[in-house]
């Protein structure tokens, strides 16, 4: 993978473009973290802190982003598709956006389809009052309920399973908002950390599993709700404590409370986010995400070691487990691939000619790090393999001796249903072949994985342990640690939208 | 006014502006129509057709538009903020827009705030099937079954009464969309035109009274829905008849068939339609627009006499009843008002000086046809009477001799509450003043006012039936022939949404 | 002539689309007029009055614009391609043109290609100062004195032949602005009314033709240059009197000096202007431009009468001929085509079965004025004839009985080189058929021109003076008032620039 | 410095906004390349080469960007501002410049104000046809030679130094491209590396010292010319040769031809290319850029070694040099500081809390590789040290022991007139303080610079000679290698144009 939440925290996904001059076209790729959710509650402009805290956690979601404020009177909202940096720093944006109080959302897009009608957060006006919710995870039973909703008569404005929240707040029998939440989130399967805004409270929640993160920060007095730590460190906030699996928390001007409404069970929190998806400055769970990763490239040298001359991270998913992995094995790190950060939209190649010409939008071999040498290669994972084939060709190109590959995560079979973007499991490389045909075909002298037990290690656990993993590593081994309604109910559920698009 | 709906079918309304350099300042001196609605069925790039008929249509609402279309297989939506011939024509957007029936919306603004969520036709999914609908009118029980709606758990998505129309069908215990639809609009009270399009049906109806227009047209086979029969010319379609008061009709590849669902009433369609709203080449219960303004301004001139030089219209809707004041009075008709159609935003005036040298934006008086003349000026209504005063101001500059207002309607007094955008009551100004007082107000030698049974003369009837009114009039006389359930439940009805802005 | 400059003033030429859906696509089929003038000295925020005069000359050219102003220390400039109330109306433009002298120009396009380097105001810095120059009209011998100017190592940034004017004024060898500028026009040969601004001085100046309209106005002791009175009418400014032909008028806070550099001559105003160039409500030569059309309408009713039912103006360039011809023929003046003002760009028109149904984007014939009637239609001009068809087609299909088309002006027979965009020679319906074979072409019963004398009679000369013609009448007559240098020497001279685009 | 042209190559400078939020505020503290310049003749859809050819170059000017084409008959012009990537990669804009020759240039901006005037390549057409011409570098008696040019009725369309050069070929006297070029550029004092295009040549230059770079490719036959290697790499053209200073190459469908119109001298080529302003990936004098600064990195951990825990670079221009050092003291290499490559338009802070918060909108220190250590950091420069005393402060924050800060230059005490935006000598710390005080000013525990033999040993030199130095060194050493005559004059010379903006 050519990252997005690693080393640096950028704009897009990798491309390599040997045939291509399309830097989205090989995005497919990598695997892509949907959300990432913010809130605070009692701080004068609470959107531009909002929007601070959402700006720290593109990595999470660069498509589009939304704030909901409330003023003490009145919710506003505002939605656009774009990067925050671009989209919520006009004034007359923020200016839109008044109150002490605010939640913001930033996504890739999974379930639902593009428009900004799938945009976050929702709001809603109830009997009881307005609510508005952003959600980072996967709602794996949404469909079904949603099917049921219709049939009592709800309409549904968009393909999110967000909205099926709302709708379930909407139609508990519940008079006060808390325990409607909580009615709704009762039914609900699968991968969720939600910040919600009522118009008294600010209510944050994680799933009985804990799979998605989400934390606590002050700032001030002010309470905040994040995905991730590095949200705080960018407003200068201190980071109380995680939400825990299963808790739901709800912060008034008199602090916060918390509610267990599910029966306690072992946290499964996605392992990738160590391996990918977080801000190497981020911690979670008390782990700092590039120490894990400088960690895992440790392991992987002592499981994998190599006889060669020097290092080299594909940029910059890569980079920190290459360092660990230099460190270890005594040989050079060396920056021997240089990526163009610059990059926009799709490039017209005229004639096939110029689509042939192995243009290197991104990815440059720097030849006199290269030429001659032994090069181990070190990346965070392989999806389709696509990507890696042409970074291999890159580097051999430009007069490697061998090029091995070494990668900080184990071999990625199974596809995701917890809020992260993948291909189907029968695009997965790892899914379709041995490692040794893996090597072949994206034509390295020697290709590695970290092992299972060796990721564990890395984030100092003893190992797997195989009756209660201590992860949700089903992306790894399969074994997904909640029940998946939607997809064994397929024939049932009308799983598209009869909506074709909707401006 | 000066107008919309007139001679001429253009983007504003009036701006005199002897203080302003603003066009949209003095927007509200005049009535505005909310919506046009037009729908086609069984014609390949059907969603081409709408946007000419929507184009057609533009006088009745011109700040956004939409348009629903289905392939067989989903539906499509498209919704842009700004006139059809600037936001439909690109052919991406046609693109996006594929199959053979369709249904548009284009619209003022009246109930809801602005904001794209509040542009129709909306859409929903039923547990039956998608279904949208677009809407012209007002449903003057909105708010109260609104209300009874959230209590059982439905979700608002925009501020509009046509999507308390979609929730109705959605509650409905029938269970396919002919018997849901007729279901909801049997609880709707008020003026509405609606066309709705399900996956395999266009459905179109009137309210009981019939106060909005709908006339059904033919085009090579496929049946037409359209709110004018000017948007059937645009196209070349056939006239076939009105849809009439109380109608549901529903359009299938097999041909029309007609519901009437209510006790049948007599009818009172808008009149004011006849007076500006519509367009010039539109015919309505075979009256043709043009002509009635005419034989307004054929009465007005039997009675309300004048010795004069000149007859000149306030440009562009005061036209057609100018011309016929003018043939029946026998005196010349002249363009003494040039009207600059060119129109932009606020001009900026960045010094007081300039904002107070009487800048003439949009009407410039032709000195050479009025210096030393005795002039009637014929325009179509007088709302708040500030553009009256101000355009009588620039005749006198210009030289005239006496002014004379003639008004080829008569007085304002009363809010509509059937789908039109007009000020309150108190700022009506013939609501506050007697005729003499209106004359001193702005400033005319004399004034005149068609009567009530003159303009119902001009429309070909006997005079007003005061029994049983043949029109709906209720802006000229206050009689509503419908009860207004919101307007009298104010106290209890939350009427403004707890969402600000909705971006 | 489906207009511009007549009764409404407004954004586009005709398109009446019998088998188009682009409004674009007729536009060749009117005359245009190329370029608005207008500049003031001595008045804050000069350029928001020089905003408000382009507004009111916007039918003279509405593709760009663009202001040069002067804040005692330097020039500011801004251009912008679109209608004036779209690119100069907000504040930020005007924050950056302050100053209290200021000249602008709006313009359609003849000379020189698009893109906004041939945008006027033309601003350049010579050794002693800076000095932006705008011009209406065309310079007849621009490309030979450019070939002279390239000789002698001078650079062209644009296409237009107002850079010529410019660099003719960098090269000559006086030392001061206003002897500069008489030596360059000195060499100019064809029509221009130009206005230039130095630091210290606003030049105006006319051809010793005066081909080309140029007024004076005053406005609170503020001198104004303006194209038309209607753009003195706009802000309330008094009109002072014409620029002379061949004189050149020098402003500066001391009030206005005189130069007469060119041997007099009988001067030849461009006819057109009354025709239909000039908005109706100005005032060129004492003569009122609207009378003179109905005048004009007076005289074809006479020397072309016709036995009919109603008379009705092809809108809305033909409307003020209409209402002359009706009052002269004593028939009725009827409203019996409506235009639709709203108008945007290309509409898509997917299928052929769309492009062929004869949609009317723009024209819409009501037919209750016209149906079974004898109908007499005035228009202002014809040129292709293209239009023409398309509209008696119009007429026909709404039912008229008879269709005759009266014109109110001769045939155009030859080309303008003097600032106006006309179709090549050959295009010109009139260079190629006898008024018989015309109205064959165009499919009338009866069609008629007012003759040569019958146009100068109502613009209330005794008739044409064939020895010394009192106006520029060339496109009529085929006789160009002055030589015609580029147009001779085609084969020695460059006519296209090297660069095709200059984004 | 925190870069543009180092590791990453990216869209901005520093901002590490511990008081404000705007990201461009502290652009000023490091140096900016002002352009970048290829060509390629010879290859179908040029256009499209030279797109990719500047996207590899970005980091030498991000502002604007523009390029000329040839097909045979017309030449074509397309600027914009914005990143390549975003501009020029539409297919329209692609369809808009045809031909099998093109250059092109992207600019950051330093002499001549901003706006699209100033947007190269500039074009002009002269007696003896077109050309076109891109430059980087600067012109130091650029208005000395204007103001002669203006004398003799010049007029100037920008204010950039590169028109000047086009005029200085307008008004040569010879006949043909090549000798009035040769001509043009003896008259040149300064730094310029130009690419140049005629009907139908393709010609290079570099000034006599070859201060800027210039290379020459060649891909499948047809020639390149390109500021670095880069541009030739993302492309897979072959790297030629470097242009010599003082050449002068002529491409043509035959080949190359070369010119040498100056008396040879040493040269003295930039030495600040390899230590910040290059990608690390190009080549410049058979020296890689990132080797060259890992080398300093080395040497300038023998000059001022330091007892420590950790080497973390300041992203991303510090990187190379961090890991020479890391590599040389046989210490850690961390990422200890975390950059966010997400950036956008300014943020706004509504109220002075949130200014005053500390906000890190693009850098963050990663706490846990941090806390509790000594720490060197390694940058590539220090201009106004007001980014180094931020970041400073950021690593004690996040609990460092002790910090020690490495600079892998001499410090900057001279501006450059050779086309890099420097700020003011007065502004450079270097030039106002001792390096101890240096060190008191950013608070550091200790500071050191690598030495100017250091520098000069760490690209392969045995030191600088001071009889002769190798390089342009001006930034440290205040020996410019021309005479700077605009500087010298400025008293007489007018130094900033007449016009304030030119939109």
């Amino acid at each position: 993978m050519t990252d997005t939440g690693s080393l640096d925290t950028e704009p897009d996904g990798p491309d390599l473009q040997s045939g291509t001059l399309n830097p989205a076209e090989n995005e497919a790729d990598c695997f892509h973290d949907e959300c990432g959710v913010f809130g605070i509650f009692g701080k004068q402009d609470a959107a531009a802190v909002v929007t601070l805290g959402l700006h720290a956690l593109q990595h999470r979601g660069q498509e589009a982003a939304g704030i909901v404020s409330f003023n003490g009177q009145q919710f506003s909202v505002e939605r656009h598709v774009g990067l925050i940096g671009d989209t919520f720093t006009k004034r007359s944006v923020m200016d839109r956006l008044p109150g002490d109080r605010a939640i913001g959302h930033t996504r890739y897009s999974t379930t639902g389809g593009e428009g900004l009608r799938n945009v976050q957060p929702f709001f809603a006006e109830f009997a009881g009052g307005g609510f508005a919710i952003a959600h980072n995870g996967n709602i794996t039973n949404a469909l079904t309920v949603q099917r049921e909703l219709q049939q009592r008569g709800s309409i549904f404005a968009s393909t999110s399973d967000t909205e099926t929240i709302l709708h379930l707040i909407a139609v508990s029998e519940k008079s006060r908002i808390v325990p409607k939440f909580i009615d709704a989130i009762t039914r609900l399967e699968g991968a969720y950390s939600l910040v919600g805004l009522s118009e008294k409270k600010m209510i944050g929640a994680r799933d009985p599993l804990g799979i998605r993160p989400l934390c606590i920060g002050d700032l001030d007095g002010a309470y905040i709700l994040a995905s991730e730590t590095c949200a705080l460190d960018i407003i200068g906030a201190r980071f109380v404590r995680e939400v825990e699996p299963g808790e739901v928390v709800v912060i008034t001007g008199k602090g916060i409370e918390s509610h267990f409404p599910f029966e306690k069970q072992p946290p499964r929190l996605c392992i990738f986010e160590y391996v990918y998806f977080a801000r190497p400055d981020s911690t979670i769970d008390n782990r700092n995400v590039y120490d894990s990763r400088k960690r895992i490239g440790e392991e992987l040298a002592k499981e994998c070691p190599v006889d060669a001359d020097v290092i080299i991270p594909v940029p910059d998913s890569g980079t920190p487990a290459a360092i660990g992995f230099a460190q270890q094995a005594n040989l050079p790190f060396e920056l021997g691939i240089i990526r163009n950060h610059y990059v926009g939209r799709t490039f017209i190649a005229p004639s096939s000619a110029i689509r042939h010409m192995g243009v290197k939008l991104k990815l440059n071999p720097n030849k006199s790090m290269i030429e001659g040498k032994r090069v181990v290669l070190v990346d965070d994972s392989i999806v389709r393999g696509t990507t890696s084939q042409k970074i291999v060709q890159l580097v051999r190109e430009a007069g490697a001796r061998e090029v091995h590959m070494r990668i900080a995560s184990p071999p990625t079979m199974s596809s995701c249903f917890y809020g992260v973007d993948t291909p189907e499991k029968a695009q997965l490389l790892a899914s379709r072949m041995s490692v040794d045909a893996m090597a072949d075909f994206i034509r390295v002298d020697s290709l590695g994985f970290v092992s299972i037990d060796g990721l564990y290690r890395a984030v100092r656990e003893p190992g797997r342990n195989a009756e209660c993993p201590q992860f949700c590593d089903a992306c790894f081994t399969g074994e997904y640690p909640t029940t998946l309604t939607d997809q064994q109910d397929q024939g049932n559920v009308r799983s598209l939208s009869l909506l074709a698009n909707n401006g």
